[in-house]
């Protein structure tokens, strides 16, 4: 029986090899896993994945053993771009939690007028780490072994087109575009990549959402009621994921 | 034009009254309104609004003038519960907010085998309390006059039942189920009730999957990915609210 225990490891290959302190430390020490227990090792980077016993727990080493690698079983198989405007608090951190749960395969994270954070090039580069690190975790949670690659922060008309060339667009915003179902039914049934760009709480300018017409995304409406920001990315994401099983099926 | 700030008022009349502590505190605290600005007021238990304007503030005292209320603008058009299992921390309290945004009508706390939570009647009653009041101000910030129904903590067996007669249900167990679309699909164009019933973090025991089955529901799953308690029910709803506009256009 294959084990229900992931945990993330670069580079898998067949052999045996002293395990980095971040997977020790959860397999060991969170987990209390020790000497002849069984888990997946999965790279995130490749998309492979290796079962894995571990043969020794020693001051806070931990020694495993992988098998051959194959290709991660369970992956996203549809591109799915979110783009999203920086926002308050730690909103993209659930907004990145929520996107790899819900299969997306590339955030790209934009600066839009009404950001009302600005991040300079340092901070920039500790969110992105950080957003990576949640991606991360949320990929071996839900069992997924590869999490989305995540960009930015970067401005409003370069997050547009960071997105594949030949990709669905639609651009969420309140308010008078006709509804997105239709459009996005006919998309998932292409089959092809799909992208998707939301504004912050305070919501995109008619500047942005004339600059996302132009670069190819339909404006779109949600319904009636008034989303937060973060709760349209859990929406829309977990409607193609429910709806991408009926048009494939 | 009609004003966008929205505040919940029990007990709609046209004429002038002085508001309740809340409100006041919303309007003339929070919001810095004076005499003469308008606002609609709301009364989530009727489902009906008005159009008001602030008489005077003074000494914390907000006067109001009420015009003659009339049904709510933005209501929920179709019915929908959602049936969850007690989890951990402030989860509930998450899915109530979304719940509420993506246009259930009703929410019923379930307990479940491993739910790891148990409530006394005293903390019950304050954590519905609690529920009712998130509700109350999601659906304020969403405009949304009819903020959903929300009952428990009870039993599983008796939360299963606990929805329209006419429902289509759904049980959320991941795994070997059928894919939720296809049903949901034509769940969506018959128009009538849905249910939706979903577990705690550790899931249902195949008990309790066997008795939503026996009460007429259709075990379902979501997909190959691992979801977190609290991403099921933004997914499933937001889903509906997407496809909801489809179905019905």
């Amino acid at each position: 029986m294959t084990s229900h225990v992931r945990a993330p490891i670069a580079n898998l290959e067949a052999g045996e090899r002293d395990l980095a302190d971040a997977p020790s430390h959860y397999l060991a020490r969170v987990l209390r896993l020790g000497a002849g227990s069984r888990f997946v090792a999965f790279d995130p980077a490749g998309a492979t994945e290796a079962d894995a016993e571990i043969v020794s727990v020693e001051g806070g080493r931990t020694r495993v053993r992988l098998s051959a690698p194959r290709p991660a079983t369970v992956m996203a198989t549809r591109e799915i771009a979110w783009i999203h405007a920086l926002s308050k608090g730690d909103k993209l951190d659930d907004i990145v939690r929520d996107a790899t749960e819900l299969g997306a395969t590339r955030v790209v994270v934009a600066e839009a007028t009404r950001s009302v954070v600005h991040l300079d090039a340092a901070r920039a580069a500790a969110r992105r780490a950080r957003w990576n690190k949640i991606a991360l975790e949320a990929a071996r949670q839900s069992g997924r072994g590869d999490p989305p690659k995540i960009s930015g922060p970067m401005p409003w008309s370069e997050a547009l087109v960071a997105v594949p060339a030949d990709a669905a667009r639609f651009c969420l915003h309140p308010g008078d575009g006709p509804p997105l179902a239709p459009y996005l039914l006919l998309a998932l049934e292409g089959g092809g990549p799909i992208a998707f760009a939301a504004g912050p709480e305070g919501g995109l300018t008619e500047d942005e959402v004339a600059r996302a017409e132009a670069a190819g995304y339909v404006r779109v409406s949600l319904g009636p009621f008034v989303l937060r920001t973060e709760t349209v990315a859990a929406a829309v994401l977990g409607a193609c994921r429910i709806l991408a099983s009926a048009a494939t099926d």
